[in-house]
């Protein structure tokens, strides 16, 4: 890189969505990652870094990926019993996709939603990750400008992967931990009279179930109301779906599907799941998005546009054996909704001994945490100020409530199966400490502010580069920080 | 599929990009390939079906990479030798590319020019397949409604690629057989001033080079004229250079990076290069794109928008250690050259044989084949008449000039390189038997004509349901065919 403009403003140049900022990157999300790419936490090379709680990724089951790969050299177009495949395979560029791969990743959809609806093969598109499909959707279901109501908190890169280039507009439908954040019926109507009155076109809802950043899964009642008003109102409902096998409790976790099938008087065409080999299988590197469609048209569009993101060959092939062998889906659904299970179970028992509680959660690879009782003052401000420490001194990234949209400061997503148990207890030690440090800085604090009181008008005068607990900037805390000291 | 629409008009529901019909799938280049979908031709199973000439795919050297792939399994995380990168890889979901990925990348393109340039690596963008790195470039380039200007033919699937999701416009620059297909600086020009004319604001000059169609390559003279327009007008020029590996005459194609380092003065942040490895490495299924542009915002946008199009890991992986090995890629490019030259000789003179001439050309894996002399009428209805008895008689999915945007009717695009040179042969005496009945026919008509000249009045009387050879439709041609009774 060196290059320069030669000639005046590049954004000129370029498109208004190139110079612009939709890309959302700017949002405290993208802000935690950057901070780990910069001092990676490694157990055996730099234990005081950062570790990674921002990126929901499911390490936890790789083990049984692999030994079924090398169990399965047939199935690789790189060993010498899959070579004789490798023209077909290297040569396939299909919009449809391998057959075989439709075929498993159907097999596999309705088996990670515990067998109870089926996937037709024919109704499967592909698309470059989850990140391709929510934007493919977009781009078939609504017109730059038009709108999709969306519950919070939600999803942060949704603004990127399906507003940023299609230009649709998502609106937030308000949910409050009073209610759990569950979607209330009087906030969905809202939200849309909200747009109606704005004159703008809602042509949907856009959901995550299970939800992310929360771990819940939508209840009967909720997604009933849901349907409804979607029907009733002639609007889509994209369901994304992407954490549907990995639900510690199976009977608790309800696809659109299935209440589709109790519905049968219902528009099908406005019907859409978005789903992903990323989190359930952990393999979010191969790019396999996955679009299902009730509506035909939709299918087909969306297929002309998976030519933008096709899977690589190489990795349909593969993934089609590997998905196509019952006995291993089974035995991998299974161990890691056990394995899932106990990685939550043990972290937030070991929030809880540290006091602090997360939002009651079935799925995901991630907890909401809830550090309100921490917040300097109960504003996005106090959360982001929480949050920097959090990343710069206790060197967790973990992901701030407001970069999710969500209205009430002081809750976190915090990812946990990304890696392995001694990482785990290592954060859990870091929480655990700078817990300590702000209880006994809230300690000091109140304190000092009762002495404060007293000196009020001198300490006016002398206040020329003096540190006051309640505004000092989270970089200053630094020095002080146990964790920081044993890092260097 | 099978569930319909219950209410009214889907196309309400959806968006204009999915209502409309801006992929462009309706063109014949594509219904050729329908055509062969639908009875493809097999040396051992459907000696009579169609032979796939309208895919510009390279078939000639794969056992060079499968030789290599099985020497080399550490190079897959699919064997024993190369699983314990398994974690790593199949978790790699940055944008930016596996670091050894992108630098083989640039060290195979500065080779596959010659070596007479060489590319930055930090210049590298991932994209979903050339397709993914038009969308791309169009998107960071231009806002919906804004031009391109293309010179004609150009390949049709640009329209789907780079229009379709962008609402960015194509301008043709007209080129004409006179000139051999060259790009005038007259036609240039014009096309510039006419979208002016009509208030269009032109953003860039796309082009492919070497040409697809053609096989030609630009000669540094009508270069020097297009780069010193667009560095004046102050207008991009993308060069799509995923042939620039499959010239047979290296010392004839001048990549835009040598013309730039000669002129210092221009600004490179108009400058950018569409690449893939679908063609010169014949693997369009692993759909590996490239954007490498000069300029640095480009490069920050695309790579963002790279989320939407990344390659899989997989595929990475195993290409950053084949693309890696020196010795490998020299000898595959300098024997992908002989290999392409010596298809291209064959079937050039084969065609020469049956008077049948094409454009000269020293690239591609295709030619430019001008059947004018068998035209009926020398309109686009007359070239798509003789392409429907192509496709549905003499069964060959060639593709049509009009679908090209060429402005003379009677070329067609054939390609040569993906199949074995057997049926290379049997496309050749299709081509053979078809063009020795086209000649008889057109003296048999031109016969007719004469004697119809002195029946014309009782001809019109007669003529209910008689054939008449100028009218025929392409259909009644059929059971007259050698090559389809063979078939049957």
């Amino acid at each position: 890189m060196g290059y320069q403009s030669m000639r005046g403003n590049s954004s000129q140049l370029l498109s208004r969505i190139a110079a612009g900022d939709g890309h959302g990157e700017n949002s405290s999300y993208f802000d935690g990652w950057k901070a780990y790419d910069s001092n990676p936490f490694n157990p055996s090379s730099n234990l005081g870094g950062v570790i990674q709680m921002g990126l929901a990724e499911n390490l936890l089951c790789l083990d049984m990926i692999k030994d079924w790969i090398k169990e399965h050299p047939e199935a690789s177009i790189c060993t010498e019993q899959g070579l004789t495949d490798f023209e077909a395979v290297a040569n396939f560029q299909d919009y449809h996709g391998l057959p075989a791969f439709r075929q498993a990743l159907a097999k596999f959809m309705g088996k990670a939603r515990g067998g109870k609806v089926k996937f037709d093969p024919d109704r499967i598109v592909m698309s470059g990750g989850g990140t391709g499909a929510q934007e493919t959707l977009a781009f078939c279901l609504a017109n730059p400008g038009d709108a999709f109501l969306v519950p919070t908190p939600y999803y942060p890169a949704f603004d990127r992967d399906f507003c940023w280039r299609t230009g649709v507009r998502l609106l937030p439908i308000n949910c409050y931990s009073s209610d759990n954040f569950k979607l209330t019926k009087a906030e969905l109507e809202l939200a849309y009279e909200n747009a109606q009155r704005d004159n703008i076109t809602v042509k949907g809802v856009l959901m995550t179930n299970p939800s992310n950043p929360l771990g819940t899964t939508m209840d009967r009642d909720t997604f009933k109301t849901l349907l409804s008003f979607v029907n009733q109102k002639r609007i889509h409902l994209i369901c994304d779906e992407i954490f549907s096998g990995s639900v510690f409790n199976q009977s608790e976790f309800l696809s659109v599907c299935e209440l589709l099938e109790e519905e049968p008087s219902y528009d099908r065409n406005l019907f859409h799941i978005a789903y992903s080999l990323s989190k359930d299988m952990g393999l979010p590197g191969f790019r396999v998005g996955v679009i299902y469609s009730y509506n035909d048209a939709v299918v087909r569009c969306a297929r002309r546009m998976s030519s933008f993101g096709l899977v690589s060959s190489q990795t349909q092939h593969l993934l089609a054996h590997m998905l196509s062998d019952d006995d291993f889906t089974s035995e991998y659904l299974a161990e890691n909704k056990r394995r899932l299970h106990k990685r939550h179970g043990e972290f937030t028992s070991g929030l809880e001994k540290l006091g602090i509680k997360c939002l009651p959660s079935t799925a995901g690879l991630f907890v909401w945490m809830d550090l309100r009782q921490f917040l300097k003052e109960s504003t996005e401000n106090g959360e982001l100020e929480l949050w920097r420490v959090i990343i710069n001194d206790v060197k967790l990234n973990v992901s701030p409530g407001s970069s999710f949209r969500c209205t009430e400061p002081g809750w976190f997503r915090v990812c946990f199966a990304n890696m392995d148990d001694a990482t785990m207890h290592i954060a859990l030690r870091r929480i655990g400490d700078f817990a300590d440090k702000l209880k006994e800085d809230t300690t000091q604090m109140q304190n000092k502010k009762r002495f404060n009181k007293k000196l009020r008008l001198s300490f006016c005068r002398l206040n020329d580069g003096a540190i006051v607990p309640h505004l000092m900037s989270p970089h200053l805390l630094s020095p002080r920080s146990p964790l920081v000291k044993a890092s260097n």
